[in-house]
């Protein structure tokens, strides 16, 4: 979280100065309120430009092109997804062919029939389903991501949240609260996190891995949704936690899952699941009753759009080239109007959606319902915490990716203009 | 059911004739059981001649060509699926676009989803979850889709069976076990049934939406698989149940789906549900948390390909072209091999891929064994009957859709000769 060395405590400014800055403030916040901007910075969605690089899959598989290997794409059958595209996901995530299954557009709903798969038939690890259990719980690294936490509140856990700190959650609260047997999982976005933007450091994933937990069947949902979502030069290592939970005894721990959303086609790319092979058949014997198998045509052209690895991450050099100047706008934004006092702080990722901004306790709600005055929209406060309810309302989540440079700069501006005319405000009523 | 005039009784037959018979039949089982033939009657699925109709579809949308009216298919969202595919399936179903989603790649995912939402959940008509009810029972027309029957079983329903005639069930059986409030739906395949062909007529269909159920919540299951899948030069006209239903003073009895699976291309179509408006948000709410939306993508490649419902229409009537020969060398070479005598009967469907072959009581295990043996693989005996069991152990279905014409005659010929045989067999025993 980059601060300025000279930021100003708005304690240090005389009533005087706060009044006039406040009017200043005011005036331009009422001037920008009358142009009504609407200005989106909700989601974590990818901009047609972006969307403009894959604009060729949509041409894909050519007509005449209908084989992966002896499969007729085309063609009822295959639980697991085509070999090809599982080989090409299994080298981005560093694990075996084996333990990937290529599934069908949306990683969000893999995650959501694991749950409920465990919830009603119970994992191969279960003594009796998760739903004989009336007092289910779950752990939230916090903030995190809204859609996550919907899922497991929809199915009746408590979610008990734990603060994320620059490496991770604190392990020792982790490991204290998992001994619980009715902690059934934990929500987990190891890379470029939704929405800090921080990776969990190696130390952190081994404790996950070792752990001790008091319920036998104990699931980590490993949402590697911005595995290859670098905006630096080099992309991050996926750590193979297939393999570090098996060496420590725990093979079955992690459900990873990814997808090429925001990669190629946002909902209209493939998602996959890695876990280990007895834990992939589990999932495929249920999954088998839902469905005879997924959209192999579309994993077909996601084959031949990519054709390796290597041909996915050089694509996403190209998304990086799209996306570093509106990360850089947006710092640079909130910099000009918050750098000079000490009101705000904000992440500045290495790769990943969104920029988390902390404002001051309690503001997070009423910034975000000013920036809609002004034109602005924003995820509600709240939204990164389980139950909508940030304890201290103080995260606001910044999604700058979807609208055009010039746009994202203005909205940015906006909320942080907002975040100060109330800082300042608050400043004065103490 | 066509029956030859001819048919001799087995029981007329002289010991010795029978014993000549027994001995040409079973050398010549014994012949063919020689050469290998590896040929495959199991599944409904589409040939590689029917799936290159659709071969365009897979160079659809062209690159250029991504918006659905102002939505960009390449971005997340829309769960009710693009508007233009919804009303193309609209004028298909006879109901209102308002009434129809359009969603992913299957209709089975649909349905279970459907149920999965009730009894985790409870539908807006239930009192409670089904799944607190711990005795919960599902009425199941027979011979039916084993795919729906694992569904039902999967959620521990009791499934009941209720005999399907030629104008569909029994209603006044169905209305009496309706009557049940512990029996929460009914399956239902509506046009050219799987596996039977038969097509419900009107006046059950009337009753169906009319009937009091003993659950508040009862719901029909109304899988439309076949709605255009015609034999013949016409169309079935599709009932507008929710319309029925609605009058009847039951308005969200009906869930409808359909899929393209068996249109353009099997497992990479689309799927869709059709409801009252209300039940589709009660769907849509569920959905929701599963999923940012369906592959829009997909869905306007299918736009683009049929431009109009005619244009689907006319896209059937070449499907149309490849099967009747198929239909009918299964009729000739099973009339050839049973016709002369009163040992089996089989369904003359006007629609839809399958025939149903009643044999002889307590053989049809032993037929599909045989035929096995023999390189013939087929849909296990008593498939079509919940929990596999066919009381009777008498239907056999016949998928003669996907292997090559040629290979359909030779298939059908051996499951006439294993059947006569083992008819043939059986009267030599009483």
């Amino acid at each position: 979280m980059p601060e300025s060395t000279e930021r100003k405590p708005l304690t240090e400014l005389s009533g005087e100065d706060l009044a006039r800055l406040e009017s200043d403030l005011a005036a331009e916040f009422e001037e920008i309120s009358q142009i009504g901007l609407g200005l989106d910075l909700t989601r974590g969605k990818p901009s047609a430009a972006q969307l403009d690089l894959s604009e060729r899959l949509l041409g894909l598989p050519e007509p005449g092109d209908h084989l992966a290997g002896k499969t007729d794409v085309r063609n009822y059958g295959g639980i697991t997804g085509i070999a090809e595209l599982r080989a090409l996901m299994a080298e981005i995530l560093g694990v075996r062919p084996d333990e990937v299954y290529a599934c069908d557009n949306a990683s969000l709903s893999v995650m959501y029939d694991l749950i409920s798969f465990a919830l009603l038939f119970g994992t191969e690890d279960s003594p009796r389903p998760w739903i004989e259990d009336t007092d289910r719980k779950w752990l939230c690294l916090v903030p995190g991501y809204d859609r996550h936490f919907a899922v497991t509140e929809k199915f009746g856990f408590e979610m008990i949240p734990v603060e994320m700190g620059p490496e991770g959650p604190d392990m020792d609260e982790v490991e204290r609260l998992a001994a619980d047997p009715a902690v059934k999982g934990l929500w987990a976005v190891p890379i470029y996190s939704n929405p800090t933007g921080l990776t969990l450091s190696d130390h952190v994933i081994e404790r996950l891995a070792k752990m001790e937990t008091g319920a036998p069947d104990f699931r980590v949902i490993w949402d590697n949704a911005y595995v290859v979502h670098t905006l630096a030069a080099d992309f991050p290592k996926a750590a193979n936690v297939l393999e570090a939970a098996a060496n420590a005894g725990h093979p079955n721990r992690f459900w990873q899952v990814c997808s090429t959303s925001k990669i190629t086609f946002a909902g209209a790319g493939v998602s996959f699941l890695s876990a280990t092979e007895s834990e992939l058949a589990w999932y495929g014997k249920h999954a088998g009753v839902r469905t005879i198998g997924p959209n192999k045509v579309n994993q077909l052209a996601h084959v031949r759009f990519f054709e390796t690895a290597e041909g996915l991450r050089q694509h996403m050099q190209l998304h990086r080239e799209i996306l570093v100047p509106k990360f850089e706008a947006s710092r640079s934004a909130l910099e000009a109007r918050l750098g000079g006092y000490e009101v705000a702080s904000w992440t500045d990722p290495e790769g990943g959606y969104f920029i988390d901004l902390s404002v001051g306790d309690g503001t997070a709600t009423q910034i975000v319902e000013m920036a809609a005055k002004a034109g602005v929209a924003l995820t509600p406060a709240g939204a990164a915490y389980p139950y909508g309810k940030d304890p201290n309302d103080r995260h606001i989540r910044l999604a700058p990716t979807m609208p055009p440079l010039d746009e994202v700069e203005k909205a940015i501006d906006v909320v942080g203009l907002c975040t100060l005319l109330c800082a300042v405000r608050k400043a004065q009523a103490v």
